[in-house]
């Protein structure tokens, strides 16, 4: 089969590669239609990404049809269309039975293409783990598309509204404003903040992010601006989607008295400055982690199908998967104002 | 001063009355402004209402300004524009701190214009008991019809969706759509609710939800529709605005698997016939109350202020209080699509 | 095999029976080693129970030893000594995923023991449908004895308590002390409650509660007795653990403003006068239904190990299997002071 | 009247003052009959504390006899026993309403004694301001001594539990064993902790956690030996009550996945090496704050008078005011054991 496999930074080839095949009862192997690329991807394609190894297939977004299962999946079935979660647990262990499946105790790996030990969905077929737990079919009235923005940057984004705990009324501002941003400020409005601040360096993405009803700040400015803009009272909530040092620091400056900051940007700092005497003074509360995608699922799919969020709007390239190495390269240059890439089955 | 009395059964007249005085150091009088008509001042029309007696006040809706504090008065000054809660307590009781205000321990009336106890806001002049709880001067950004809106119409119908934990990507019924049932609706989509079902007998009702996002079905034959629409699951959560046996019995209904009821109209059965066998099948949550308005004003203030919620949209009369009769009239024959009727100051 | 089967009303025999095979792969055969009888198989003891069949094997409380798994079976194996909640789902649907196993969707039977959809516990093999989900090993710590009294007792008390919404501080009442009963007295106080009446016929029964901590309440004047207990003010949360309309409506007299009511104990009742007019003057909140076990076992499981429940304090008697029929008629005949049967293997 | 008066580094006199009077219609005038002295009044002591001022009275706990009134207050009268919460806030603003009360945005000091602005509780005489919210009459069944522990170390401690989401069944490692930490370790099993790890590096601290049914474990070797105790899983809930740049870095390390940190004890630090990449790894929570005293009453109140908490029980020394500089001398040593300091009127 063909994958995209990643062999240097900016390497990533469209190769051949073996199949996958079903290793323990509970597997299931997927037909992959359409796999998206994550900003975290860029990681990878960065080099080196979160592994020392190379030469295994990226990715960790797809949507497809089962092709095979093992005689312990009991909830799919050959043919069936589904959606495969980007984190993987067991679904039994404390961690997965507490929510945290990104961080299942059982010791697999916890995510597609990070690494050989389980091989990305930028591929042909997928070898999905456990796959009554980490896949499901498609809900009825999704489009492939929509399914395949629950597959991560859906989850991930409400994930990191539901730890800044907006609620009716609430104030909120996003920092970050790529396609996992942008979603938050929707889902912000979703969970009834009265006011969304959407900050970023790109105009074009605070525009997008105005036309879903927010206040475009320009990041640069921000910190002066949000003083006046929320007379000096700050925010309840902050939703940051960046991951940078600048940008979680801003985070805890915007935060008001009893703000929750909310960090879903991927951040590896050993240590970070934190304003403590601040925080104590405010009452912060500061939250940080990723997301267990398919713990997200009952709430999500409803509102995805009656139009509340419309993830998929995010998608602004679709591309065959034999010219990924092209697509990545579009996606790290933002040519083309490039949002969310989408790549598609080659046969 | 004038105020509009309660002398018989639908004889409300706009008649002459003593001015009210300060009678506590925590009081404040009002110059009445706005004051709205609520469907529960039906029940005084319609006789005898809540208490045996006559000659009495009526209305529990009002904004204004304030003319006189009493020395304990430390929040409202001479001059301040109120919105004057519908729920009145003292602030510091066990009922009070737990969020029941109108279930305040110290004994007082819990309301206005339900008895010669605490005279009516469709007056002239209206003194507030404990006046730095109940009531507050009217926010920045908002107007007074807004302000009025918030006295109790769409704190009760907040509250009624709180009661019935929506939540984001619940579905919900909502059955009976006058002022407070279709504020019901507009608020279970702030609180992200994927889908609402608005039940009402009347064509214009039902339109109006309908306007709002809502799926609307006739009350004559929900039970029957209700099925098929919702794949024989019923709804997550069911606000009933109406009261009657009927409608609470279809709530129980409408119910799925863990669904709850939430009953926001006034039902005084002494004994109501409840489908037990079905609630334990279904565990069903059952709650029924009135509403603490004061309590909600920190989340609905912003809310209405940022046009997340618009109730001032359900005014369809405004008439001055002199002609408060002939708009008690209106409203209890539903005349000329009366939905909510305000009255001004006389001048 | 040898099963305890029910014939006819006080006709429960130690019978032959065919031997359980697996017939799914995601099935596992169970060897019991104790079994309990509870509460509800009194209701199959008097006929005609949950179904009008005959012939089946009754129970749905047990511990034993893995025999046999299907290829499907991941978290088991042979040898594994497992606890079997009593309810039974698919771990997947709607209704499981909410917590509501009980009224999995997938239409299976959602117990052991009630017809012969699901033969019972109280035989020498069990056949457990989705092992993975439905079983658990005991974990590390926990003695045969409170593994078993995790299979139904203790969760159905727990939710019952959960239901009630107690926590820190609240006021509590618990009508009804069978076994469950009581482990709800001891799980109100872990949950926090500052006080907890306890309120039963059975002196022996109140004795127990108040060596927990609970204040006894003679169940013939309880509601005399607790105005001036809770000095006219009811309780927070009332645990409602028998059943009857009569104990029922006591719950709902009991609750104070704002109070919930939660039943536990089994009510098939198709109309119950509810008390309308107080529920709506208190703003009650009214619960009923079943316990979803093995969703309780995270925080169960730590509790019973480190001594902070000891639900296995209610065990007053342990016989042999074949002696079953003689232990049911000394459970309905509340013989020697029986509260709580366990039942071991033959041999 | 006489009051303890900071001067200067550990020169805190017994002096004369002017008396307190009525500043405002919502003061209240207090006669001190117990007031207590706090770990953070050592920041003082040590000087220069939270301001650069000196000459002023100095204390924050303190229960006494109303002597006068402003015409405001209506809550309290002239002969109540009170007890005075730390935290003084105006009740009405929107940090106020938030639970955030010592935050409030009035501008008034937040707490007695920390500069001339609000003069301290070791005095004969305090001015409350605000006092139907800043003070309560002394609910029945509490000692002098318990309503004393409730005016800042057992809300505090309590808070501290809280923002650690202490529920059923969780473990808990709470960092700190001064009175406020001992208070959290018997309050972490009031909420249903499961165990409690007690972690300081005196001895005799470890023994009354100890003593309340916690594992002590030595501050000095408390990483090393917390992985084998917790079989390297981490616990779910940390309360630091100490305050140290190393204790809030030992309850980073200490938090599992999905764990939270609560810090209570005072930490000032402008930056703090904060680890990210762990905290991301491990979806860590994270909060500081101070406790809005007054706010915890509700459920504190009958938990100490049931004697579920007992907080009176840190009581090590009872001094007269008159000798306030020697009770500081001793309790700043840690001489004969000193936990927790309380001073008496002089009479």
């Amino acid at each position: 089969m063909k994958a995209l496999v990643y062999h240097a930074p900016r390497d990533i080839r469209y190769d051949d590669m073996s199949e996958p095949m079903i290793a323990a009862p509970t597997d299931a192997i997927v037909r992959m239609e359409l796999s998206g690329i994550c900003g975290s991807d860029l990681h990878i394609y960065h080099g080196p990404g979160f592994s020392p190894a190379n030469g295994y297939a990226v990715g960790h977004e797809a949507v497809g049809a089962v092709v095979e299962v093992g005689s312990g999946v009991s909830r799919l079935k050959v043919g069936d269309k589904v959606m495969i979660s980007a984190a993987v647990g067991c679904g039994r262990c404390r961690s997965c039975l507490a929510g945290h499946v990104v961080r299942c105790e059982t010791g697999g790996a916890n995510c597609y293409g990070l690494s050989p030990a389980l091989q990305g969905c930028q591929a042909d077929l997928i070898r999905v783990p456990m796959a009554d737990f980490n896949a499901a079919p498609i809900p009825d009235g999704l489009t492939a598309e929509q399914a395949l923005m629950l597959t991560d940057n859906t989850p991930t984004a409400w994930y990191g509204c539901v730890n800044a705990e907006i609620s009716p009324g609430k104030t909120v501002a996003v920092v970050g404003l790529g396609p996992i941003g942008l979603i938050a400020v929707e889902a912000a409005f979703v969970m009834g903040a009265s006011k969304v601040y959407a900050i970023d360096l790109v105009p074009e993405r605070r525009a997008i992010a105005e036309s879903m009803g927010a206040v475009p700040v320009d990041g640069a400015t921000a910190l002066a601006e949000m003083g006046p803009l929320t007379k000096m009272k700050g925010v309840d909530c902050v939703v940051e989607a960046s991951g940078g040092d600048v940008t979680i620091a801003m985070g805890l400056q915007l935060a008001g008295i009893g703000g929750i900051v909310s960090v879903i940007g991927v951040n590896q700092s050993p240590k970070f400055d934190f304003p403590m005497a601040m925080a104590f003074f405010k009452n912060t509360t500061f939250k940080i982690g990723t997301c267990s995608v398919q713990c997200h699922w009952p709430e999500l799919v409803p509102l995805v199908r009656e139009g509340r969020l419309h993830p998929e709007r995010m998608i602004t390239h679709t591309m065959p998967l034999s010219e990924g190495a092209e697509a990545y390269r579009l996606f790290d240059a933002r040519e083309g104002g490039a949002l969310k890439m989408v790549l598609t089955a080659t046969g």
